[in-house]
């Protein structure tokens, strides 16, 4: 069965369990009216469903490949781009004032966790476009904006970030890419940089590099980086790609997965750049598109797991072997049933979680008020993370459900598995989200910690009277992790980066709880069903991940590096 | 860094943890002197290291291909098998009256284990082999024993097993492959299989097919299966490779990872076979094959730990990223020293439990005590669902430490992925290992299990006095794994199967914590350090797992397809 796009569950997530309705009620998004949200979900889903889809393995089994110092796309890409740019998908929360839509973030993400579940690979050039056109709106100027917002919010040029080097990944203070002023107010960029997505393709006018580099005499460090425009052809005075750039596409890397994505080492030499921003306020730039980015990312991993689902689905209730009841297919055994349903209520809680964030940046924005702010922004790391742990752990579990067949590239199982890996790592590694999170997103002393976990036990409470006993469940969880947010408050840094990842995922666990327990009150039997299965056997481990995360650091860092080597 | 063999910690975990010194006590294998263990790992170990572990990348970019009927394996496989065949390593564990060198499983497992961590694909053939072996050993007649036991001991040949078809995965009884009498005491047969490991290549005179099939009139299912020796080449009157038989590789698998190891479609167009064994006695012959090559498997997802750790920690002591303390490298960073512990106590746990595994097996065949059996029986299915999943969970963390050069394949490191993921679908997918478990492995009425349980108390009651805390940790998880067997047992089959998986993983961690208990009780203050470590954060896993081995059926098989498909 070929992926179907989940366009009723993400109704009923935006409506029931994520608090759309908070958004729509906005001056600013009140055209996202309930017809409007239908119209544009459905025509989204159409376009996965029928043309990103059937790209999915071609995308696989035809790498990008560098010819003669252009980047050849797998066949059908080209198409499936223009569909995503004609759609208008690609700049739909872009600002009307460009030729955006100005529609909330959280249709955007629902609309690329449609196009993640149908084809990832291509769907990671539009998600790097996204990221450049919201960089470019907060820091750009006006003539920047001008020439460059409506050509990437119509598709026909494309948007990279430029980060990593050699010596720089994580650690993107170390970068060493120059930028000598030109005299004219233009800048000389040269170095090499690393891992850069989608850095060429053959379907769009342009390629539109973001580049973080040192301006002469910068500071060490983070604080010395600025951020440039540095576009493959230089636009004219009609705004028209012109002359070529000093810029090349090195090599393109041979990835685990994601084949159809194309990864390039780039050079920059004394390549034309603009500055956006700030002198040395590249990092502040690259801050504000990235936590955005780090939804969309958690969004990677939630499509994938829905597009591995469904696959996984469709085997089970089709493969016969041994003897069941029912329907004879597979689907019937414990626990194969036990796999599907832990796919589906992990996919589902990653996704209210997903959802949730994205109300809270689209309220953050909106209402301007600082505590939807600190929600999304305390959520956002741990969509990020959630999303791809799931995305991964959806995968091999829908490989496992295949059986033999499953190992065999053909099936298509192992391809999600392979493509939604890298998700983990980049766009800050998942332990750098849990740093992010135990770190800066708690430096308030907890309080938007607090705050979400008063939330889920306020929602405990209402659902006390009609599911006593799962209610009872989730609250005591909540409590758990208030006890582990007072915990790592109340200790020093090691002490808390020690136990951030555990952290992290034993607060994704009750979030998930909390979500599904939402569910169960506002949905349909089948949501209590999926509700129960998930709160009595997945929210568990949060006891777990939270034990480990009060562990501390000292016995962790008392393990020497001879023990470790022994 | 490249693979080195880990003889040290296996020396180590024999002696002080697995029991090996009861093996040596015995009169069959009282040859297994210290010293005779010391030169075995140490022999063993230089062959891996020097001669298998180069061979690792080479298979996975070349993979084994079929040329115009006949397999080409990659580059340097061939002198690579010759190493494995000339030290004599194949049929080390093989009765001597046939040439084998009558050495403890327990040592033909280690050996095993560093071959896999060096080159899983290659390594796949001579287990294998090894399974053939145990099978002709105990079932063949005098006739087949001599004409094939030498060559496969040798490696001058070597063997398949030949079970599924493409109706005939788990359910192996719906299998269809015809036997008919020649008349001449040979049958010929017809049919095809999937999914044959090392089904040919161009490296030994023979390839020895065991191969499932119906003779006519045969019951259905199981009971009517009965098992066939069918070589390619028949041998002559004086035991060589003669007249090529009716077979033949149709076509090799395009898999996720294993590329040096092919993977084939057989097509048998009535091919000469020999009975092995009774008539319709076949599943009574695999199985005994299959236990073994159950623990095998497992040692597949160890050894690969083992390599993915390895390389790991290599990265990880040489990657200069953020201000850290100590060497300045990553492995100073807590979140990336967490990683590598985790694969370091997980993959010494695995190991612990496969060893101990194989103790009982060589206990088993030297004492014929039921209760080494029993002991032997109760940990196959958990060595090897505990193995694979923690090669698989290892190699993810590896992949992960790497970050972004982790997707990258020249890395390495996402080929321990690709390459071990089958490990937890072949020989019996994981969830029919724990469908064994609580279903003829408690058939006893939980006797094994509650002998295992009582040891894992009585080491946590000879450690307290020395690690009070972590004994009594362990022990509290003894006796909430006690419960769960008692609770299991009370059940109907429907809940135990619905609880199989995690009531598995729940038994893994309790006896991760014994040996880690018991490794710190009699090693050095480093594996104390590694005791904590896994007590302290791996350990409370347990209870989740637990909690959901207790969940029933009826919630899990209330969820329907509607719900499901929703």
């Amino acid at each position: 069965m070929p992926y179907q796009s989940p366009v009723q569950e993400m109704r009923f997530l935006l409506d029931k369990v994520a608090g759309f309705e908070a958004v729509r009620a906005t001056d600013r998004f009140a055209e996202a009216t309930p017809d409007m949200v239908e119209a544009i979900l459905t025509e989204a889903g159409k376009m996965c469903d029928e043309v990103l889809a059937p790209l999915q393995r071609a995308g696989d089994l035809h790498p990008a490949m560098l010819d003669n110092g252009v980047v050849r796309t797998p066949p059908g890409f080209a198409e499936g781009y223009r569909a995503i740019a004609e759609g208008g998908w690609i700049g739909m929360s872009a600002h009307p004032d460009n030729g955006g839509l100005g529609l909330p973030m959280t249709l955007t993400n629902a609309v690329n966790d449609m196009m993640c579940g149908a084809c990832l690979a291509l769907q990671m050039n539009p998600l790097m476009t996204q990221g450049q056109i919201e960089a470019l709106e907060h820091h750009a100027d006006t003539e920047i904006k001008a020439i460059y917002l409506p050509k990437l919010i119509s598709g026909d040029w494309c948007g990279t970030m430029n980060l990593t080097e050699p010596q720089a990944g994580s650690d993107v203070g170390a970068l060493r890419t120059r930028a000598e002023p030109n005299g004219d107010g233009t800048y000389a960029l040269t170095g090499q940089k690393i891992y850069i997505t989608w850095a060429d393709n053959d379907f769009t006018e342009n390629v539109c590099h973001l580049v973080l580099a040192r301006l002469p005499d910068a500071p060490k460090g983070t604080r010395g980086i600025s951020l440039f425009m540095v576009p493959r052809r230089i636009p004219d005075k009609d705004g028209n790609p012109g002359a070529r750039n000093s810029l090349r596409v090195v090599s393109l890397e041979h990835k685990m997965g994601l084949h159809g994505s194309p990864t390039a080492v780039m050079d920059y030499d004394g390549a034309t750049g603009w500055l956006v921003g700030e002198p040395q306020g590249g990092m502040a730039a690259m801050f504000t598109m990235m936590n955005n980015a780090r939804l969309g990312v958690g969004t990677h991993g939630i499509g994938v797991a829905e597009g591995a689902y469904q696959q996984a689905l469709a085997h089970a209730k089709d493969r016969k072997q041994g003897k069941t009841g029912g329907t004879g297919a597979i689907v019937e055994h414990p626990d194969v049933r036990r796999m599907l349903a832990t796919m589906k209520a992990d996919t589902f809680a990653a996704r209210a979680l997903a959802f949730a964030n994205a109300v809270a940046i689209d309220l953050g924005t909106a209402t301007e008020d600082p505590a939807w702010q600190a929600r999304a922004a305390l959520l956002t790391p741990i969509t990020k993370t959630f999303g791809t742990e799931t995305g991964i752990r959806v995968a091999e579990l829908g490989v496992q459900v295949h059986g033999g067949m499953g190992y065999i590239e053909e099936t298509g199982a192992a391809q999600y598995c392979r493509d939604v890996r890298v998700s983990a790592i980049y766009e800050g590694t998942n332990g750098i989200q849990a740093i992010d999170l135990v770190g800066r997103k708690m430096s308030d002393g907890g309080e938007a910690a607090i705050a979400m976990i008063d939330e889920i036990c306020e929602g405990a409470d209402a659902a006390k009277g009609a599911l006593p006993d799962l209610a009872r469940d989730v609250y005591e969880a909540a409590e758990t992790l208030r006890e582990s947010v007072e915990w790592l408050g109340a200790r020093e840094m090691d002490d808390r980066l020690a136990g951030a990842v555990p952290f992290l995922m034993g607060f994704a666990r009750v979030l998930g709880g909390h979500y599904h327990l939402s569910a169960a009150r506002h949905g349909d039997d089948g949501h209590a069903r999926l509700a129960r299965f998930y709160i009595t056997r997945l929210l568990p481990e949060h006891a777990a991940h939270l034990a480990e995360a009060r562990a501390g650091a000292a016995d962790l860092m008392s393990l020497t590096l001879d023990d470790l080597g022994a």
